[in-house]
């Protein structure tokens, strides 16, 4: 498209907040703002739904359909007046003349909040970044569930045993709480539904579950009881967890470790990194650690005016937090909700509120009916049953949608009860 | 793959019945013949699930997710010995030798069933057959759901009348239950959900639906009644039905009639008609009307030996049936039950039963809460809610598996209460 082309939306006397990305922090920010109805709100996400990323794996491994945890941002903002969603990918912005780019034409701004996430991190390694599956995206989590369905289909008719193992053989890279979940996750699978699905392979002896992590301990950062509890849950499942390893190489065939160990494997999943995804067009002086932007305590983006970032892309310090936020969905919640509210405060020329982060705490979840709880005040952790069930409240409530509560409810209790999902199925929509 | 492999499937003592395709047909076959476990059952299809084609449509129009109405084979098979699942595409079959070709490798058979099904048929329009949506599988529903969702969103950037209305108006062509249908999903769509979802559009005025019918009448085959009736139904809500049109030609932007007239849409939906699949290698002798398999009223393909058919591929003459059974599903499971039985009965050395087609009667809902139904014996019509009331319980009675009729169910009620579904996602899997 034409780049001198306005993007169509109708030109309004309010000021124009124009928000990239509608995941936990842009679509926070946006809700709050749209209630309130004192700005003209645009969104722009490449996707028309929000994807509710604590259950990517959940997708990938056929427990959950994509659509039980995502939600079209139209249906969210049904009803509501001065806000404009637009489904396309902003190229670049021009802080000068105050405007993005995007396919479908240029949009100017009068507030831009870059709310843009975090996509996966391959370290500069283009061997693993073109072999190894990423799971970032509920796109990639289908990917990621017909990749391995695929493999096991293919494996029945591969009757030699070296090409064979390249294909059961599953390595996660990477042991925060992706990959402890997935490897959780596939080890259930393994134990209950791949005997059954594939009677003709002998998945006990020949299919193994690696996790590698590159520091001493799972899940970095939760206390040293939770970590500890999460290797020793993994391993009893037998999981193979390699501490203290590093994957050097991936060339679709084998995956190589530092040590020069090498493990045959078509699967790597790798969950070890991930870096911001700012806007071209800002200052490279605004760029920052893992590629993330920074921002003062009102999120303000670093040597830009009327730029803002929350969430993932955004690194922010505080007193309490001197190394910046760890990327969860917390986090970028609460920034935008705490940029709403400035910019409510704006209008009613208030004073902002700088930024404080509330840490509820972290949960993971180890296989089916375990889980690691921490708890920052008082400070407390548990593990194991109970843990699991705050695990699967906590996330049932922040599913969007009655619809969805419901459907993720129902798919939960019957897979605890059978063990048994039917929701291994290669589904790609034609493509034409 | 070298076609001199072996596709690995153990050798057997037992006779081996390779069946292809698993949709109604086929699927009820396996089942028969897997519970009785005389043979060695091998079951070849494209997808790793069966597809229940009767609600297609609510795919299309974003109302189920593809996951509630397919179900896994394995799933379905779990447990059950000398029963083999190959996902993949039968490239032709060798009768001399007994013998099919796959991408896979080869694969022998004792006993060969065709139940491949039936395709759109476009009727040799290359345009038509390039530019229109077919909906014959459940990738090609998502791929029309995208598609509509994908248009509604570049209309709002497309401030030009002309071009708009080429990406909102929706050209169904075929007037049988599919199109049927759709046409009131659509009308139903326009009425509740569009307008809560694109407020900046018009779409009370600009967007139009038309259903275009080759002959005078609506659902050909159904009661003379009850054409009436869903003619009627539709009009009522809006949808521009043109009776005795054709469409001769259609280039993506503009559709032709055969009356001269042209209708702007760059979205066709393809329902007007069928045609069989048979495999390729068989006589040529052996297919007749519709690109069938003709059979007699053992399933038995003509001019071959140890090869049937059943299903939509099949064309079987009976007396109560001189042109053929129609393509429903109906037929094949019934098919299918048949074949299986004189499988049963070869074994005892008993004589096959001939086929006989117990018609149970057709329905199709049009729209919300509306249906018709005809009941052949004794010979009964009726439509409204309890015809709708009917073919709710009956179609959710004949969808696989405990999870998905309830899945199903719950989407239905949601749907009922709130007309406003949270499915309209444009969800694709990521291509690497």
């Amino acid at each position: 498209m034409d780049p001198t082309t306005k993007i169509n939306i109708p030109e309004s006397d309010r000021e124009r907040i124009v928000i990239v990305g509608g995941g936990f922090g842009g679509l926070q920010l946006a809700r709050k703002l749209s209630r309130k109805d004192k700005y003209q709100v645009v969104l722009i996400d490449k996707n028309n739904y929000h994807q509710f990323q604590p259950l990517f794996y959940q997708v990938a491994m056929a427990g959950l359909e994509p659509s039980s945890i995502v939600f079209p941002f139209r249906k969210l903002f049904q009803g509501k007046k001065n806000m404009y969603i637009r489904v396309t990918e902003v190229t670049s912005v021009d802080p000068q003349s105050k405007t993005l780019q995007t396919p479908l034409g240029f949009c100017n701004y009068d507030h831009l909040i870059v709310a843009t996430g975090a996509d996966t991190n391959f370290f500069g390694n283009e061997n693993i970044a073109r072999n190894a599956l990423p799971m970032k995206s509920v796109s990639e989590a289908l990917y990621l569930r017909n990749n391995i369905l695929d493999d096991y289909e293919d494996a029945l008719t591969t009757p030699d045993y070296d090409p064979r193992q390249e294909l059961v053989d599953i390595v996660i890279v990477g042991g925060g709480p992706t990959g402890v979940e997935l490897a959780g996750s596939l080890a259930e699978m393994k134990k209950h539904v791949l005997p059954k699905d594939y009677p003709e392979l002998n998945i006990e002896e020949e299919v193994d579950i690696y996790l590698i992590q590159s520091g001493g301990e799972l899940l970095k950062g939760f206390s040293a009881d939770s970590s500890a509890k999460a290797l020793k849950y993994l391993t009893n499942m037998g999981v193979k967890v390699l501490l203290n390893s590093r994957v050097t190489d991936f060339d679709g065939n084998t995956v190589s470790l530092k040590d020069g160990r090498q493990i045959p494997s078509q699967k790597v999943i790798w969950a070890a990194g991930i870096q911001g995804m700012p806007l071209a067009g800002l200052p490279a002086s605004a760029t920052t650690y893992g590629n993330r932007l920074a921002v003062d305590r009102f999120h303000r983006v670093k040597d830009t005016e009327d730029i803002y970032a929350v969430g993932d892309v955004a690194y922010m310090e505080e007193p309490a937090w001197e190394k910046g936020h760890p990327q969860v969905a917390q986090v970028a919640i609460q920034m935008g909700e705490n940029l709403a509210r400035n910019f409510a405060y704006r209008l009613d020329k208030k004073e902002p509120v700088p930024f404080t982060y509330h840490d509820k705490g972290s949960m993971a979840t180890v296989g089916r009916a375990r889980a690691v709880v921490d708890i920052p005040k008082p400070e407390f952790n548990f593990g194991g049953f109970f843990a699991w069930l705050l695990w699967l409240f906590v996330h049932l409530f922040a599913i969007l949608g009655t619809r969805n509560k419901l459907i993720v409810f129902i798919n939960w209790v019957i897979n605890y009860i059978n063990y048994n999902q039917s929701l291994r199925l290669i589904i790609k929509p034609k493509v034409k």
